[in-house]
């Protein structure tokens, strides 16, 4: 999943009215009581980890920068909310929000794509009340979707194994053509090779694949469809008469797998070569328009078999219904055959992708069931977050002018643990992390070969002694005095710490130092 | 839920990149096969209703029209894709894409906010195959999303009732900042009176809502920070020492609850007072901070006597947290005696909102168990649709060339049904629809008060004899010759078919004539 660069992307994607009305009249009551400008600091957390799991991916932050450097309200924006504010608001109030910016604001936040626990502050939003409180709507926003979708994918991630490649392709499918690139990106980073998304591709650099879909397929119906019927292959410079030569290779292929020519479908064999002419380089059909083992495996062989012998080296195939495992398994006996038959060495590294409504659940399946799956496309259940499909990040205030601040909630679970933390991932000294230690920020940090002892989250009251061998600071000052600052953060990618998804549902990895009164929070 | 206009918004919220890759390397194979321009139509729909329900509601119509409108690449489109096509791609087929539009494209569509039922065509997108190829996954990521919210709106509008008020507030927890603005305005069109979200104010003209959060009441500590001390209440010109005013209310109210004093909470109280200052016209505290019973509700019931006493008229309170349905009884009963008590006969018209998690479920449940509660905020559970976060619309080839095109799949509910149609809703005797008519579009059209016979969708291969009292043509051309067109069309927004749910589980509400071979397809 590559670097976890920011790209250069100058357009926040959340404009200052995409918020709450209430933390405008919030605003309103601070600035009218002249509290606006005290000093305040708020948390965004996850109460629980995402899809039942022990961790998450936090993600988002990318967007949260471009949306803290760009905040400031247009006189559109300011004479919109006079429209909707109460009338008793006074005058005033607008030339506050109209000279408003986030130059005052200092944001601390763990690194883009790290993993990340729940009850973790996650982030740190400090600065004037008024303006950090207008701030939450659209951080929390920002970070709970890409990082639920990030997380998603890494669960996708670790159910498939390292070895077969991910392809994301849930544009259609998404909440919104917004919540498709939002997925496109952030799944890259959880661990998807490919997309569909082009757009994707344009603005953030992800790889994109695809060829064709079945609506090509059956858009032919007979070879007299095929031009040029006597054709130049892309990038050839001899014509060849390359229906003719399909022909051939289908009468061979029929034979070897004793089929039916009569229930080979023409119009598919079409598709077939024009998509051949047009991208020689470059031919992986989607084989299952009518029937895989009647027709469209069939017309592949064909197709691939006739390229080969022009000198190309044919892709593979695209599976898209069905019984993939099983399909997948015959396709790949016929290419052995075909490979063996012909001495085709090309035919043994065909790849065969599978496509057909792809969970979480039936990713962990292939790899039970025999099957010949070198690429899964994943779409709805990856990007919509089927099993879970939002993350309850929330934004809650923990200081105000140096003072701790809490909220006691009917819901026990609602409750807020006060005060301004800091955050360190303990490493052990086989370079594992195997911690995240909370404490007050008044406190001193923890010591590497130095003895402490905390609260695991969950365990009780008692507390445990623990010696780390290593203590990173899990948060940077990514945002102050108006500019962002992306430093040599230490970042904890998922698959340095897939050790942590095996123990993270037998034990705590998060801790509250005695400081924290968090059984009370 | 208002009227279904199309508001001036001129930006379409999709780039014609924000697509998948195959759309662009089929048109390729198209423009070299020679057939980009053959005239080809598209049908859009969903094969199961959304929600395991009898219907859906059929929106993101406004958002198509702005996409094909403004369909055009620009060269930086064309430079990246150049850079992501096959190497083999010829220059004269980047040229062609950017002279593209959809001037050739005409686009019959259900108006926006409609009731629609499974397999039947939404949209019917004709025009040259490699345009309206290339139009498939941003139309369908309009309309799925937009759909789905839509028709989760309209089932928590069944299960809340016509009476209560429904709040849309759930931009934090949504997809994505696109999401959470498509969630606000189609959950609108849906049944929902009101949004938290202030751009879709000021882009929809949805009416916004909400006045405080748990961190404003927790910013505040005592009384000193109410300011100033001896108050001008917004708009009213005599200055009057509210704090203590409020706080003889507050002592009254104790005694006539016998609450404890020294339960009460100094900093919410502090909180009300300065809201109450800010906007005494608009006072609706959230009062579940601490305690609703030892401290919200008393400080609440003070400020809003003191603020009677003065002339003005209190709103109400939320409850955010616990047992809605218990505590807003608990709390009207309290607002009676206060109106009893002190002869305040505003308490008698108190709001209360309740907003916790709330479900469709929770939502119907609301009906049995005994509440007060007024108007209920809807988050997470209605925009992020968790019961079925996306819909299944698909978008399939039914004609090339005047000739009906089909796909047989490995899935026989994946299979299509070929040829152009029309879509007829026939309506009986009472001016209720009963049944939705898919014909050819070479056969005539139904005519009212003329017995037909067709199949009903499901009920196996026997048709059945219908005689429509009226018949409306389901789809109107609402975009040709590169306009939008949007004449006055038949609307049939979900309340006028309240009928429909009730009998929808019973009985198919769609059928074929006889000359569609829907078994078949």
């Amino acid at each position: 999943f590559g670097e976890l660069q920011v790209p250069e992307i100058s357009a926040s994607r959340v404009p200052p009215l995409l918020t709450d009305l209430y933390q405008f009249t919030m605003a309103y009551a601070y600035w009218r009581a002249g509290r606006h400008q005290e000093p305040a600091a708020f948390e965004l957390f996850f109460r629980d980890n995402p899809f039942g799991g022990g961790f998450s991916l936090f993600a988002g932050l990318h967007d949260c920068l471009l949306f803290v450097r760009s905040f400031r309200f247009t006189d559109e924006d300011v004479e919109f909310l006079r429209s909707v504010l109460p009338p008793a608001t006074e005058p005033a109030f607008f030339q506050f929000l109209r000279g408003l910016d986030c130059s005052g604001v200092m944001l601390r936040s763990v690194p883009e794509g790290t993993v990340v626990f729940a009850r973790v502050p996650l982030m740190e939003v400090a600065g004037p009340l008024a303006v950090v409180q207008l701030l939450e709507t659209s951080l929390l926003c920002l970070v709970n979707y890409a990082s639920l979708v990030c997380s998603n994918a890494a669960r996708f991630r670790l159910a498939a194994g390292p070895r077969r490649k991910l392809l994301e392709m849930g544009l259609r499918r998404a909440q919104g053509p917004d919540g498709g690139l939002t997925a496109s990106r952030y799944t890259h980073i959880g661990g998807f090779d490919l997309t569909s998304n082009v757009q994707a591709g344009f603005l953030f650099g992800v790889p994109v694949a695809g060829t064709m879909a079945h609506s090509y397929v059956t858009s032919f119906t007979s070879l007299e469809e095929v031009w040029p019927q006597v054709s130049m292959l892309n990038g050839d410079p001899d014509p060849v008469d390359f229906i003719s030569l399909t022909k051939g290779w289908l009468t061979r292929v029929c034979e070897l797998l004793r089929a039916e020519h009569g229930k080979i479908r023409e119009g598919e064999l079409a598709a077939f070569l024009s998509y051949a002419i047009a991208y020689p380089q470059n031919f992986l059909p989607v084989i299952d328009s009518y029937s895989v083992g009647c027709s469209g495996l069939l017309n592949f062989c064909a197709v691939a078999l006739a390229l080969c012998e022009l000198g190309y080296r044919p892709v593979g195939v695209r599976l898209d219904s069905g019984d993939l495992c099983r399909q997948s398994v015959d396709v790949r006996r016929v290419f052995r055959l075909c490979s063996e038959q012909f001495s085709i060495s090309a035919f043994d590294s065909l790849i065969i992708v599978g496509t057909n409504n792809i969970s979480e659940q039936s990713m962990a399946e292939l790899n039970k069931k025999e099957n010949e799956i070198d690429v899964v496309g994943v779409g709805t259940h990856l990007v919509t977050c089927t099993k879970q499909p939002s993350l309850g990040c929330v934004y809650k205030l923990v200081e105000v002018r140096g003072r701790p601040r809490m909220k006691i909630s009917e819901d026990p679970e609602k409750s807020t643990v006060p005060g301004r933390k800091h955050v360190y991932r303990l490493i052990d000294a086989e370079g594992h992390p195997f911690l995240d230690l909370q404490c007050l920020a008044v406190e001193p940090p923890p010591e590497a070969g130095v003895s402490l002892s905390c609260y695991p989250l969950g365990c009780d009251n008692s507390s445990v002694s623990v010696t780390p061998a290593q203590v990173v600071c899990l948060r940077q000052e990514v945002f102050t005095k108006g500019q962002v600052r992306l430093g040599r953060a230490t970042s904890f990618p998922f698959r340095q710490l897939v050790h942590i998804f095996v123990f993270s549902s037998e034990k705590s990895l998060v801790g509250f130092t005695p400081e924290v009164d968090w059984k009370s929070g």
